[in-house]
């Protein structure tokens, strides 16, 4: 009889975004008239720039034309986005990649959790509490971990607490550890990571033998020139990290699918005996096996972003959003909570008043002020008591959303 | 230290269709003159049809503007998608599915390697030889195989042969096995299923507590109205199989990523000790956690192909394909060749002359020819021998081929 992977069944409640979209879609239900502001879901809501507009109607245009036309594309990607790529978001930086180490996908969500099928079971895995759910359901359906306790951590997987205490800064594990999610600026905390924190981050994988699957997605919505948006920028890293990185934030492409995913040539990691083996070749086998490559129209859609009009376009949207952190952490701090990230990430962590939990936070702010946030349990149990809003809702409802916290 | 997986070090030699454009990419390098025709890789040469290119253009105007934005979607599809889907492919042809029964995605090929996700390590696999290699290689990357032999067949996966001497149809399977991967129409072979045929396989499911994987992915090529479009017109299907369809080849989307799975509510699998476990739930679980929904243009464009002109437009590109195979199959019938497939199929799979190996006879034909096919023996050791070409070229070059063809 065929079986089922029953580490599927291990995983505890909903995934966290489809919980907090049923209770919103409950309460629109008995309250019909209610008018709903989400910062909740980091989903963005300004259109696409012109730039790109531009470059999709183009492909658009091609993909109706016999001359023009194209099938399938590379599995790893076109070579004019990758160049694009490692040119405006790598070289620029000092960091020099080969276009075999970068690969072009429809989400960096896909890529965190299908990076795991070219590891072992037997790697510990070390993740940040709280932490984008994905690293850790992954984790568990793909059996390498054990069951969860009362607080939802599962055994295994080594957890990272981050709070307030620690700066949201994760300390470096003494348990063995192989594998490390970091994600950096910080989703959900908006947490960022400066040179020496990056710094001791690759010593200790170095040291560790351990493998760092580093979170840039939100490297875009940085302003502090000093801090780092991609790990190769730390000497070193190229031997011990793999970086995703995701069109979605930096120019709004939640709901057209591009991402990509470095693999450096240099990264090793054990095989059979012990022996050091490369592990670009397998990620390359996996996605040339599994996948069938980006969107063309999407792919053209993400290289108009490294173009001096889709830069400057782009760069205004993210101000606007950037706008709207600024609004959201100044409204909230007058109105006596305290309030971390929102400078160089899109996310806004509370702590809830007179420690709420962060479920009845949701539930209470949903219902008094018609506002979704996201629940910060709902990343971890350390971010029980915490609360996440996002900036991407308009500059018009941020504000209308801060004047309803107020009655809360 | 990090761990690879060490199943990837099973797999043999590079994924066939890599290979197959190294090699072309080879010969082109050294030939620069050369014209080569390629009915290799099963990718479309059509445009996309005027119903479609409308319908992208309408969702690309809606990206640009703020009031008809389109961000994150349902990770299983949009609603206008799945109704389309339920409507046109399903109840048309007597089948009832409820909206949570369609998962619209990226492609074909990453649902049948991530559908193994769902399923436990100790399922035994049937699948045909010759067969699309990713059936083999996406569970020989899981784990769920032992090495291979010599003839690059995998331990633990029971092949089913299909050959000229049992007219590509497999044998029920004597052995034990879990799961079961049929393709019909067939790629590589152009073999095609009856209501009988699938009657059996849906009959042994049921008796052996199986499930089938059934790729119907070529079903728009068929033209006899008395073969089965979906294993759903089988009679208890629903409680045995989960089916897989894509828009590539029905409406040329190969560049565009579209597809969809569908998993009934009826469909079990055996969870912890023995107990019967709805498996859609799974899925839905997978999919929502690993994968954060199609492109909203793709979607968009999706839905056109079943619009009146949208159908009409698509019929008229196939005709043009099934023009070619009738091409194809003639000329070759008499030029000497035992031919298959090619009628309800866009492929046509023929056998080599004088025994010659699968690959001897790709490098003599892009050779001699400059016409690229693909060897059978990529699809596993019982297409050697055999040689699979496609439809998909434009009329012209398959003309041309054709009478290139002649002279090897």
């Amino acid at each position: 009889m065929a079986t089922i992977n029953e580490h599927f069944l291990k995983l505890r409640a909903g995934y966290l975004f489809p919980e907090v979209s049923r209770r919103v879609r409950a309460y629109q239900e008995k309250n019909p008239k209610a008018k709903i502001i989400s910062l909740g879901i980091g989903d963005v809501t300004q259109p696409l720039p012109p730039a790109i507009i531009k470059a999709m109607k183009k492909a658009v245009y091609e993909m109706g034309n016999k001359a023009t036309f194209h099938g399938y594309g590379p599995e790893r990607g076109y070579d004019f986005l990758i160049d694009a790529i490692i040119e405006n978001d790598y070289k620029s930086r000092g960091v020099d990649l080969d276009r075999s180490e970068v690969f072009v996908s429809d989400g960096a969500k896909c890529d965190t959790g299908n990076i795991l099928d070219i590891f072992g079971l037997d790697n510990v895995v070390a993740i940040t509490d709280p932490s984008y759910p994905v690293y850790v359901d992954s984790n568990v359906m793909a059996g390498r971990t054990g069951g969860a306790n009362t607080k939802g951590q599962y055994k295994k997987i080594v957890y990272m607490s981050c709070t307030a205490e620690n700066g949201f800064i994760p300390t470096l594990p003494k348990a063995h550890v192989d594998i490390v999610y970091l994600c950096f600026p910080n989703n959900p905390t908006g947490a960022v990571a400066t040179k020496k924190i990056l710094s001791k981050w690759v010593d200790f994988a170095h040291k560790r033998q351990a493998i760092l699957l580093f979170d840039a997605a939100y490297e875009a919505f940085i302003t502090n020139p000093k801090i780092p948006h991609s790990i190769y920028e730390i000497e070193g890293a190229k031997e011990v990290a793999i970086e995703f990185r995701s069109f979605s934030k930096t120019a709004g492409f939640t709901g057209v699918r591009c991402a990509f995913t470095v693999v450096p040539k240099k990264l090793k990691a054990s095989g059979p005996g012990g022996k050091a083996v490369k592990v670009n070749p397998l990620w390359s086998r996996r996605h040339s096996t599994k996948f069938n490559g980006a969107s063309y129209i999407s792919q053209a859609a993400a290289a108009a972003v490294y173009t001096d009009e889709g830069k400057e376009q782009c760069r205004k949207i993210i101000d606007i959003y950037m706008s709207n952190a600024n609004l959201i952490r100044s409204s909230l701090a007058r109105l006596g909570y305290e309030v971390y990230g929102g400078k160089n990430a899109p996310y806004i962590w509370l702590k809830t008043l007179s420690n709420m939990s962060s479920w009845h936070f949701f539930d209470r702010l949903l219902q008094n002020a018609n506002v979704v946030g996201t629940p910060g349990e709902g990343f971890g149990p350390a971010g029980q008591g915490y609360f996440r809003l996002t900036a991407f809702a308009t500059p018009k409802n941020v504000k209308e959303a801060m004047e309803r916290f107020a009655g809360i």
